[in-house]
């Protein structure tokens, strides 16, 4: 670094910023100072204007690797009875191969049933009283005046819809949990818009007016959380599957049986653990599936949850495998879902744009199931460190 | 689709799978079923046998823009009091003018302390007997063979290094974590393939021998959990400042009481959700990391558990901020690391290669609490909902 | 004992059981196979006819100390502004002392704000369907079927009113919590009595019947819960008082910002540990009033779970302290709290039979907040181990 | 009250005041107040002397029923295959009746096999630093000089033996959770004795000296936590049987795989409740016990917590069950054991005194787990509600 300028501000165009030329001369101004070459960074194939309110200080693209799983078959409600072929950016060797191990399974044993229980994006206001009483007091008031107060919360917009209004209390406060539908947007920021004006309202309102935070914290936003679990953030949905012991033993090697006792003991190590996800690894289909079609990948943290429940049937000819995502957030609209290889590849899934998030979180969850069953089978067989070893890069 | 081959696998070619002509000949595949144009996702500008050992059928690349931040201060360790540029690649636009102002205040306020308290790779095996006392028996057993049990382990890297085994009873099994340093490696499959040995060499030489499972769920691998909390994954790493509350009060409009008093508040909300962080966002500064410099985003899952804790100080003249982050795992080596775009953005930050992970993993720390500054101060001053607003495509 | 008779039953009588005849009995059979001596077990001052509904097998009475410790101002809305005497059965040395003096320092405070949120009991069925979408369309037809749903499992009780349902999708299955107001009875068996009738009612009803589970876990009886936290067992109540500074110089030794120090340092601790109450002790409170007054101290397990928010005001003049106890668990009127020595401490505080359990509740908050303050004041003091060494028995 | 004397002490005896006549005096004094008649708390059988250091202010007793359930054939390591009768102290109808049918279940079955895994007691101080730094090399010189602190530790007691210490790092403090072997005794006050011993010595030896507080809530004192579950507080035990399906059926009118199922049911909703058991209802066998036996009731919140696993075997002809109680904390010498009724009913057990705590965590433990096989098969087998209401009473 140069000693006189070390603390120069990233530079920036009053004019526009978004163009090919400002992104240069960041990536210069950071290669003097950093002794980087930025080649790759900037060879970015699209007009730098489409990532206007995506990003601020651009300087380029990094460039992920896609591979494609499939086909797998799901029988959703939103997708019915279709084989799906799957984008994934990733850098983890064996992801995809693992992935398309476990879609031919599930395809082969008829495919996965998907369902979609809710779907409300959240923000969860505190209001602060002098004492508990106030608050409680308060919780009744709100029942009292829920009309205007979601009358208020949806001028915000022509999209978000306030479903119900959770409330908690704890000492001298009173957290309001808004439960919004947001149409094909994950909608944290519709919903952030939509509760502020509901506060505004209530604040206005109020007898004595209102002390309150736009978060309590109870949202819980880019972080899991028990209340996840229970009351669910973006989507909840469930992916099901049938699978009978002769595939399983052909593919993986392993019976339904020696499954099913697996399962049974890492429930138990779970437990232990206080584990947000008492399966295996619904993280990595979502976090490659999240950065293939522009959704916020931070919200791997709170989509990452999930309760397996498996059972052994017809005397252990056949395993009946779910996993339930209670916080599963995304969208086909808005966010990063309108930039160019993002949306190629929700083109390929066939859920580019309105109306489409119901399909998409229905892939969703079917592919986190696809993982489960591949990872599980090998780590049963025993095959997973010679996998790793196989194909991917020994780290 | 085409009804007649719909359920076609992905192609694969025998001898070179990772060329130009074999990606070209998958999207052309998947274009013909689904109408999606793979225009941007083609256009990638690196040569694809780099992605070997990272990706199986390969198709393209997803680019996500990459903004930059900074300067930002730190005062590690690892990094001497030096001011870096942090590459974010990210679509949620004002995530990058957020973390801007904070690293703003941050660097006027002195700058960041980084200080990392240990860093391992866990790999959880579990192993069952007959009764619980075959468990704790075995448990002495392994207390008495620890040094055979390390040498097996060890065997299979040149890196790998066995710190410590954790043991955990249940019923009929024991789990033990075994704790390995991995260098400048994320570790998990190192770390599996380590662990694999050491129950291999067990198995061979416990009287009675030994049937157990490579994961018993106890890892935790891919999903955050409160064993990670209190025993970290990777690296548990502590960032700290002091702000006067004149800057604060200056920068975000916010005196360090009111900053306090709402994360106080905050502590309250956090611990009725039963939420995995106590602070506020640390998943976005850890996502668009991770996505710039090749980590495995997967790992958001874990990383992003944190816990805050903050004091006036001088009256409430000075507040001082830390975050702990429990499960940071990154890698400066193997994995995505290498990829071009991605060994750029380690370029930027002095962190490619070798040697380098400790500064990478302060600088996470350092941004993440840069995050937390600045959104704490947006929610408080009100003014959240509003940059959203300004900077963001309203979602 | 005697090998030939080594498995005999304990002798029940046909006619009746609960006569000191009866008892005498089982303790002569089991003084001759044990070697005990059961004099005092024995020496109970009451007729056993009382114990009919409460025990089996009775053999005579466990004798625990009761202290008495106050007076105790609380300021409530069963409880208006009054100084009530607590009697604490316990055989914790130092434990009544400690309750006397954080009830004094409370009292010369101008008392304990008591609050009651709400308060209901509960019992979850789990239904059991081929698919997640039998249970979420279940869900949609619970629903629909209220009204005779609520008056099926109203009719099992003249007390038992159903306030609303709650509801929790998993896989296959949709767990249903009910929530029942139960006057001045725990309501456990009340609760349980009516869900069932509720389930009955459902099973025949609804379309292709119902297959389901009394209790599918969540309700969660006699265990602490994350659930309990959020939407409270039993009672949600919270208790609060301002503590002037010079006051708890005075009594402990210790100023407002020494104490709220202390207490942040130990909020770290508690989210780190995972713990189901980040203050101290409500436990002692809880286990001792309970055995006192007849209720199930199984119920510790659920009532013991806690949440402190404390700020200091007036510039640290003063000291806010509240604790919301979210899952308090107790009764007035059935179970113990009809037995002699039960309903005379229930006199004492003015709290037996019917239209008194919102007096006791407030009064149960209030002693716990009592026992916070002492003890945070001994801890930070310094005179912890001392207090034990000089009144209690060195264990 | 009398208005002119509303806020009297409870008068205290200078010279002796554990007498009849202290205690008749302070009756005396609250009968006046309340109006309460306490003629059976008065009715205690010993002489109050035998409660100095066992409570402050006493007044009487509380006399609690005591039932006799058994016999329960126990295979453990400190009671090898014998039968045990066993003395619940409860007013909850048909809890004896239930725990009776479970003993004779797993009597009939061939006995309970109780094997401890661990022991200790903790006290945990927080030790305050500058910043994260001294946090962190605090602990490696804790590591330097654990034989003097042991030693320092040990002096305070003939009994108590530091075992190993726990660390845990948050932001710029270092919580040390202490682990000692306390002999027969519960030992939370030898252990509070003991890691104050210790944090002086390191307050005189540590260069800079040391800032701590005795507790920083990671003990975790008389509450559940998840640190608990996975480190123990007081016994690891766990108590396992194997049970033929034809048994149940004739016992509980349930075959194992009807069991079995609706265990694997439950133990999805405990994960979604966030319970700090996934089992039953430990709560009711121990609180009873502890009550009985003179143990702190106020440790059912640590000692309530479990893990069941279970399987089927031999195709479903027999149930394997197993409950692990991670933190069961008792005594058979020192607190309430040396009472009166409280000796006898440990007489009873073959417990009484030193040397016998083994023995008596074993039949805790056995204890437990009847309870769950009787209430599972009455839960599954529908006769849950009509055993309350045919038994006990209607509340």
């Amino acid at each position: 670094m140069k000693p006189n300028d070390q603390r120069a501000p990233v530079p920036r165009r009053k004019d526009d910023d978004h163009t090919r030329e400002a992104a240069a001369e960041r990536r210069e101004f950071i290669e003097a100072r950093s002794g980087a070459r930025l080649t790759h960074v900037g060879a970015y194939s699209f007009d730098p204007a489409v990532t206007r309110g995506n990003i601020e200080n651009f300087i380029g693209a990094a460039q992920v690797p896609i591979g494609l799983a499939g086909p797998l078959r799901i029988r959703g409600e939103h997708i019915r009875d279709e084989d799906v072929y799957v984008p994934l950016a990733t850098a983890e060797g064996t992801l995809i191969a693992s992935y398309n191990r476990g879609m031919r399974i599930l395809t082969e044993a008829g495919g996965v049933t998907t369902t979609i229980v809710e779907r409300y994006m959240q923000r969860a206001p505190v209001f602060h009283f002098d004492s508990a009483r106030g608050a409680r007091d308060f919780a009744r008031w709100v029942d009292a005046n829920l009309d205007p107060i979601r009358a208020a919360a949806e001028a915000t917009s022509s999209v978000a819809k306030l479903s119900h209004i959770e409330r908690y209390a704890v000492g001298p406060m009173l957290h309001l949990r808004f439960n919004f539908e947001t149409g094909d947007a994950a909608g944290q920021n519709m919903s952030g818009k939509a509760a502020d004006a509901a506060c505004r309202w209530i604040a206005d309102n109020h007898p004595g007016g209102a002390r309150y935070t736009l978060s309590g914290a109870m949202d819980t936003d880019k972080k899991h959380s028990q209340l996840n679990v229970l009351h669910s953030r973006g989507a909840r949905v469930v992916a099901e599957a049938r699978l009978p012991s002769e595939l399983l033993k052909a593919r993986v090697g392993v019976e339904a049986e020696a499954l099913f006792r697996a399962r049974l003991n890492s429930f138990a190590g779970s437990v232990m653990a206080g584990s947000a996800n008492n399966g295996m690894h619904a993280a990595n289909a979502l976090a490659a599936l999240f950065i293939a079609t522009g959704q916020d990948a931070a919200n791997v943290a709170e989509s990452h949850a999930a309760m397996t429940y498996v059972r052994l049937e017809e005397g252990g000819a056949a395993y009946y495998w779910s996993i339930t995502l209670p916080a599963l957030i995304v969208a086909t609209f808005g966010g990063g879902t309108g930039l160019p290889t993002q949306g190629e590849c929700l083109d390929i899934l066939g859920c580019r744009g309105k109306g489409k998030v119901g399909r998409f979180i229905e892939i969703c969850a079917a592919t986190v199931l696809a993982g489960e069953v591949s990872l599980a089978g090998a780590v049963v067989a025993g095959d997973w460190v010679d996998s790793h070893e196989r194909l991917g890069r020994n780290r």
